[in-house]
């Protein structure tokens, strides 16, 4: 599997983030071709500091073609728009490639 | 599942962090009591951009106790520890619960 994974910062109104998320992203992401699963989670700090980010969101999908594709289309650019209308504290977005992972256990 | 996932900004000498990360501090992280899984990733950027981070490490637990009962043992405490020998750059921690995740697909 390959991962397109949005880190979000913690929003200043966190009930609007969720609705917005809800309601208007998740189903734009719904539509990227080729998409396999979504995983949403929010992270828990280390500690008992809290977390840096708000909500992870693990998009994964196939091959790393088929994410390439994803973000190319229609859906993708939708969805890289829709990050202003929600996500202004900020967002990071990485791919995570598990084929080219180390894994061990 | 539920992972540490911890994110390592870029280091100033990524040949250096990688030999330590290689040398110490995975057979730090490899004795960890209750560790299930490690898997290391290199993340690429999305859109032609580099990757905000240099390395994504995810240690899996098959409880969230058996994670909290590793932060604590002596290994738990050495790999805290051992963080500031290498990553002066930085690091982010956080804890996700895929029991508490909402998955589609």
């Amino acid at each position: 599997m390959v991962r397109l994974v949005a880190l979000y910062n913690h929003p200043e109104d966190p009930a609007a983030f969720d609705a917005h998320y809800h309601d208007v992203h998740a189903p734009i992401v719904a539509q990227y071709p080729g998409l396999v699963s979504v995983r949403l989670t929010h992270p828990d700090g280390v500690g008992g500091r809290p977390s840096a980010y708000y909500l992870m969101a693990e998009m994964a999908f196939a091959t790393r073609a088929d994410l390439d594709a994803a973000l190319l289309s229609d859906a993708g650019r939708d969805s890289g728009r829709d990050l202003r209308n929600f996500a202004a504290s900020g967002v990071t977005l990485f791919i995570a490639d598990d084929a080219e992972s180390q894994t061990d256990g």
